[in-house]
């Protein structure tokens, strides 16, 4: 099983556990609004790593986005299968196209 | 092969394209620090989606960061194989005990 | 009166115009999510012009910066008076000290 | 004197003080990489609070955007002054123009 599925599995699987063993947990327990922060915090920190960081510090923070965003799908019931499905159905189109259509 | 290594792909194979029939090559042509933005942009997009809009939204968004994270590591010759394996690496320890660590 | 208490009122009195003629009536239009959401993606810029940007961009997005956050404060009818206040309350004590104590 | 022309001062004052006892030192002995990546997450935390927060975290938040905004302008040798003069100069055509002239 691939590592995005298998996080997927882990994060549904911790949700309800204890939050002091947890960190899905304790972000499970606090609810989505900190889910959404931490993912747009990470998403910042990984903006700033790419700019002026290290490749280790980007490699570190391009995980933590990946992490945070499975976890707040994960709250919002939304599975990794439906948002790849998106990217598989924008790729059917070009992509500037697809772009242009989504600015419209 | 999966969605995002096949993304991978494509990224690579356009980056040098046509900027005007490839959003990736009009990325790629105008440099990291646009790509740095976009995926900022776009997590905070998917940050307020989680709060405030539809499911559907959320779906979309999602992708937009996966999408325009990849674009960025790609741009920084990171591969997703690094980032996934940085995954597996903290899953092999206690979620939490490895974000306290890091936030040391 | 200074630039940002006039700005204050100048948002004030466009907030209900005819959304075709003034951009703050557009955005009152389209709600507390995408001025959330415009605040959000102009201090990413803002924070790009900053580490890889002109001068003047810096300066043009830490415009954008103010006037999206005093759009955003109008919507919720925060007064700038209130933020100012809460920023003379913190200057009140140590700035370590006052950050350490919100940290906690 | 106004509070954010006296933040300003306070700031400019506190750069090359004891990072253990001033919270702007601390940022300032941290560069400019860290003072970006503060900026972004406050606006991010004011994004999420508007959305689902209290009244009373909104006008924290946006303190802290204030904040760190000057401590950022400060360190890229910007002045509130030029960031007021752009806000003035916008501000004297139609809000609606000024932002589609910017887009463009």
């Amino acid at each position: 099983m691939d590592t995005l599925t298998r996080l997927e599995t882990t994060i549904a699987n911790r949700r309800d556990a204890d939050p002091d063993t947890s960190y899905v947990a304790q972000l499970s327990h606090r609810g989505v609004p900190v889910m959404a922060r931490k993912l747009g915090e990470e998403a910042v920190e990984a903006c700033v790593a790419a700019l002026s960081g290290s490749r280790e510090e980007l490699v570190g923070e391009a995980a933590d986005v990946l992490f945070h965003l499975m976890v707040l799908l994960s709250a919002k019931d939304v599975s990794l299968a439906e948002v790849l499905a998106e990217l598989d159905r924008r790729e059917g189109t070009s992509g500037i196209d697809e772009k242009n259509s989504r600015s419209a």
